[in-house]
């Protein structure tokens, strides 16, 4: 056991621990929701707060390009920035310059990439990825990583897997060099090859990372395949550290990983569907754009606190939805981070109560069998 | 002294006192923010309630449209449908006819108009504007009148008025045919035109309404001509029934308003701008993304008790406002209709105080001519 990482309990391989973190402890298998930008959007840190979020992402990326460091290194970091007290993960960019990739190109150094936003040229390195998140102040960083789509050759996928490899050992080196601040994970590739991933586990696990991602996931394949590759990586991992898989976060994709083994993982998508006017509830996703929704008087869910339940109706969400007013996205996106919270609340007990698989086998038949 | 108006002080013109409404006292000179649709834009009822607003708008014309008056009759009205417990005011449509007329056109009769949704064609009489506005269940609703621009002939503007009071006579017959709901407030109009502004107030106060609104102001005239109407027009008004100007929601604006005797107006400015990044503050109104904010690490306002004032920096929110996050729409628009609420209540102590015009003048000065 890392004194970074408690694990408290498992049911077969599903795992209950607590993540301990400079701003405070997480609570694991924990969701982490996306603030791109040092916000999260459509809510209030205050709210965050409420809802006892301890462990939110920020993106590398982004930061580096809006506001910049130079600004962030100004005001004492994204923390004392944003306001947030929390912890912040931080991406490296990888995920960025593979789904931005018409931007970016990969030479051993590292990557040449265009902003997306005014399409002036930079040059990032994996010593600039640290550098970047120590500026930023991450409590959890990332290595800079070379990401995959799912249908390349094994041999393209094996070069990707050495530039990763030799790009989380010079990250590791450079962490250490500027004062080992946060915890660093290393990530896995090696795409949608078997011995690839574990030739990545293992090979990652000798640099004795905090913690480890699985990267690459999630990246266009079918669910059958997330969900083969998820369960055979996972295990490579080493046990007494926090397992992460990147971009998940729909409810069974977060179950299949939990299962597996994986403590953490974050997703635009709880916040994405909710501008989108999905409600997620127990009983499933609700489109509140659907008609059937017109007259319904009683609110997404009456047992949930969030602020549309404890005062709206479907209705009146629907009629905000079709209006486009502002207030259904905030509304919703509060719903949805609420309905998280209860899901992981609930996930976490079932692993303690050593109940997690008949648990999600119930949850599943509500959620995406629901009449509703 | 009417019934549902208390008037409990002047100074000079300027008039401090009481509305009293189905759902709660009003105290005047009040400002109403606009929420179209039964919702403010970027800001919850919690909020504005917790800001002590009592008196909203909302849109006769949009409502009627979207999300329909089948629905709203179906849900019991606008204050059960959007669950909003304190007052609310309903203009009558005539504005948007005249602001969208490119898709109206005015007979004896009524208005003829497409849908600026969809293009679906609609007839709208003074007896619909009253039938509506009892369907949404407003709490003060405006006779449906005919708005218009400051560069027509005197004859144009006559017939105008002749037909905005008919059509307020026949609004008024429907109000009292159909029980009276709520207070009917009768329209001022007559153009850029004192003997018409005159012969319309006369006219319509003999109708012996139960409040008055000054229209057809702030319609594009320039700012000397909208402080000489609004001067000339207000005594011309019952002296003991509340007085509303249409449409404005900049702070020189209320205060030539008030000085002129007027109590209430409303106007979409504060949160407008907000969405637009501007920040009301007593030292004037603040462009937040304005680079000289960039490293500005104070709040918009350190005695502003809003979410955006009590949290944030300017830097931060220059930030969200850049990158085009929703938290910025929400935070600004809580700030100003935070500083809105703060200046009202000034407003309102300097008539108590009989210091008013010293008050103006002060506020004006540190508003518009400050160095920040």
């Amino acid at each position: 056991m890392s004194n970074h990482f408690t694990l408290l309990s498992s049911d077969n391989n599903a795992r209950r621990g607590i993540l301990h973190l400079p701003q405070g402890d997480v609570q694991t298998p924990v969701f982490m929701p996306v603030g791109t930008v040092g916000a999260m959007k459509a809510l209030h840190h205050d709210r965050l707060e409420e809802l006892n979020y301890q462990l939110i992402l920020a993106n590398t990326y982004h930061l580096y390009l809006r506001p910049g460091l130079d600004l962030l290194k100004n005001m004492g970091g994204l923390p004392a920035f944003s306001t947030w007290s929390k912890n912040f993960l931080t991406d490296s960019g990888g995920f960025q310059f593979f789904s931005l990739s018409k931007f970016a190109k990969f030479t051993e150094e590292g990557v040449k990439f265009s902003s997306h936003i005014d399409g002036s040229k930079h040059f990032f390195t994996p010593e600039m990825a640290v550098d970047a998140q120590n500026i930023i102040g991450s409590h959890i960083k990332m290595v800079l990583d070379v990401c995959t789509p799912p249908d390349i050759s094994e041999k393209k996928a094996y070069q990707a897997h050495l530039l990763t490899l030799d790009w989380a050992k010079r990250c590791k080196q450079q962490w250490e060099l500027t004062g080992s601040n946060g915890l660093l994970f290393g990530i896995i590739q090696g795409n949608f090859y078997k011995d690839l991933r574990r030739l990545s586990a293992d090979s990652l696990a000798e640099l004795n990372l905090p913690g480890y991602a699985i990267g690459g996931l999630s990246v266009g394949e079918e669910k059958h395949v997330f969900k083969e590759f998820v369960h055979f990586t996972t295990p490579l991992l080493p046990h007494n550290k926090p397992r992460y898989v990147m971009g998940i976060g729909t409810p069974d994709y977060i179950l299949q990983a939990v299962e597996a083994g994986v403590d953490m993982f974050d997703c635009v998508y709880p916040t994405r569907v909710a501008r989108n006017g999905a409600a997620m509830t127990f009983d499933g996703l609700l489109s509140l754009k659907n008609e059937r929704f017109m007259k319904d008087s009683s609110p997404i869910d009456p047992e949930c606190d969030c602020s549309a339940c404890r005062r709206y109706s479907k209705s009146y969400l629907r009629h905000l939805i079709k209006a486009k007013e502002i207030n259904a996205l905030t509304l919703l996106t509060d719903h949805n981070l609420t309905f998280m919270k209860r899901f992981m609340i609930q996930v976490r007990q079932s692993i303690e109560d050593k109940t997690f698989l008949t648990y999600k086998q119930q949850f599943l038949h509500q959620y995406y069998n629901s009449s509703l």
